[in-house]
């Protein structure tokens, strides 16, 4: 396989630190790595495969030879700067929302859709994590029969917000077993033995930006511009792996749970962890750290005859981000290599 | 009105603690007060209203000229005891789950039905936390049209299992932020920066004993057997306030949201928190020790005409089961006074 050049733009956020370590453990055939950020970071220096990598700035000559460049420093960085790097001919994976629902995109979940990956014209989207995670169990479903509409509820850790966020949430929790003041920064809301509705924009509609995202990236992953759905997002004490409550009803008679479990258990990506005797199902403590979405809870809706019940959980940070882009550019690297 | 002999049957658990507090507190025309536990605590003294009250042991004459017992002991106490203050002459009010979906036993939200409380034999049995901060939300959207289906999602805090289960969630957190080892007792999971499906039994068709507890106590204190609902139940690192994400399908076209906001401002027990711009909605931390079920993220369902989505956080020791017991007394009273 031939060897590829990489950079990252937002090399020290949570989610770059981890595409850092996916390119450090993985068999990945990297030529060259370029870690990219802003002025603030330039200079700095990281460790990678036992040599001292520097930090750059992010400029738009940032990507010459560049093959592939993965963003993940915010929209607006991407919306500058990805352009910037399809002109150098790299390829640009980007994890913000700035282009997921721009047609020319292909906004991809690998196991899901990665056929479109074949339709990029420079930017692939990366989706929003609440959105993959609920996809890896709704696609191999929706392979059984056709979804009329999915109502789902989330649970969803601090690591969305971001390293800054997931810090505040272990020093206020401190505090609070302190019984200090909570005085929050990062989050609008205390995090510390609390929950409340994703902090993102509302609009007219009564949805939040977080909602209006699983909705609309849900349909064009799926390439079903129809499939009702409606989501609940709600921020949870919790580090780094997001969970859902998901009810999905189908067209007609619903598939049985055995097809299900199996159609779930082949799918790769998903782990089936549904042990009703143990009382064991997906929580984000096992999430944590691996590459599967957990998927249990496997019911049949007891108030609609064609509706089932789950719950899953999954890394926010791996599936959720770093690990779907790898997997984008993984992906991409072998349709496009011969044979 | 009337003065009122009390027993408390439990007195030393999270919901008996609350109680007292209530009795101590609030205007309650109480003539006398028993507290009574098991023989482990018989013996033990209490303070209330500057007197100590010294805890005997719970037996079947514990309730000799008691005119209202309430029972906050687990369901086997209450099985054997309940029938015992009836016989004595005694209302019995039970927090358990013994005696609710007997039909001779009426189930009460007194704002929902408090009428079903002429109706007692001896017995009124407290509904499970989850149902009632559920109907205090749906009871009054339910009187806006027909409603057909229910789904929901919960967010349990820690004190639904107990005052142990809410030691254990601080001191367990306290060991994850020290690095240390979890070592759950009470929940069979750890439950510091984690959640998980609600520990109870699972039945052959996969749903929990909290979720059937949901579904058939909401059908009975609403009168209405085939109203159609699917809960999920989870347990979050929260301390003392519920929460839950509902999706309510009518039969007929949805009622506005400001007919559906008014009938939630006008139903007593209910606060509607409910501002967009500020991104402030019903949070379990506000929640925590007040009277009222927060509701609010009142929106729409985009996904169904007939459906809207709201999320709800209630305390789950006092609405949840002391403040509403306490309310059924309050409401008996009314009742069965002159004039």
């Amino acid at each position: 396989m031939r060897q590829v050049h990489v950079a990252i733009a937002g090399s020290t956020g949570a989610v770059g630190t981890e595409f850092l370590k996916l390119l450090e453990d993985r068999d990945f055939p990297l030529a060259s790595l370029r870690l990219l950020a802003s002025a603030r970071s330039a200079g700095k220096t990281t460790q990678f495969k036992g040599q001292s990598l520097c930090i750059e700035e992010l400029t738009a000559d940032s990507f010459k030879s560049i093959d592939v460049a993965f963003f993940s420093a915010g929209g607006s960085r991407s919306r500058e700067f990805a352009p910037a790097a399809v002109r150098s001919g790299a390829l640009a994976i980007d994890n913000s929302s700035a282009f997921r629902m721009d047609p020319a995109v292909p906004l991809v979940v690998p196991e899901v859709n990665g056929a479109d990956i074949a339709q990029h014209k420079g930017i692939i989207a990366n989706p929003n994590c609440s959105t993959i995670i609920l996809l890896m169990a709704l696609a191999p479903i929706r392979s059984l029969g056709k979804v009329r509409r999915v109502v789902v509820s989330t649970y969803q850790a601090a690591s969305g917000a971001g390293a800054a966020a997931m810090q505040e949430l272990e020093e206020q929790t401190g505090r609070a077993l302190r019984g200090e003041p909570l005085s929050p920064t990062v989050f609008p809301h205390p995090i510390a033995f609390n929950l409340f509705s994703h902090n993102t924009t509302i609009a007219e509609d009564g949805y939040n930006e977080e909602e209006r995202k699983m909705v609309l990236e849900t349909r064009k992953i799926l390439h079903d511009p129809d499939l009702a759905i409606t989501a609940t997002c709600i921020r949870v004490p919790i580090l780094r792996a997001h969970s859902e409550s998901i009810n999905i009803e189908f067209e007609g008679p619903r598939p049985s749970l055995d097809a299900i479990r199996t159609a779930l258990t082949e799918f790769p990506g998903v782990r089936v962890v549904d042990d009703r005797e143990a009382n064991h199902f997906p929580m984000p403590i096992e999430a944590t750290g691996i590459d599967e979405v957990l998927v249990g809870r496997l019911r049949n809706d007891l108030s609609h005859p064609h509706a089932i019940d789950l719950f899953v959980s999954g890394d926010q940070i791996l599936k959720g981000a770093a690990l779907n882009g790898y997997q984008i550019a993984v992906e991409w690297l072998r349709q496009t290599s011969d044979g």
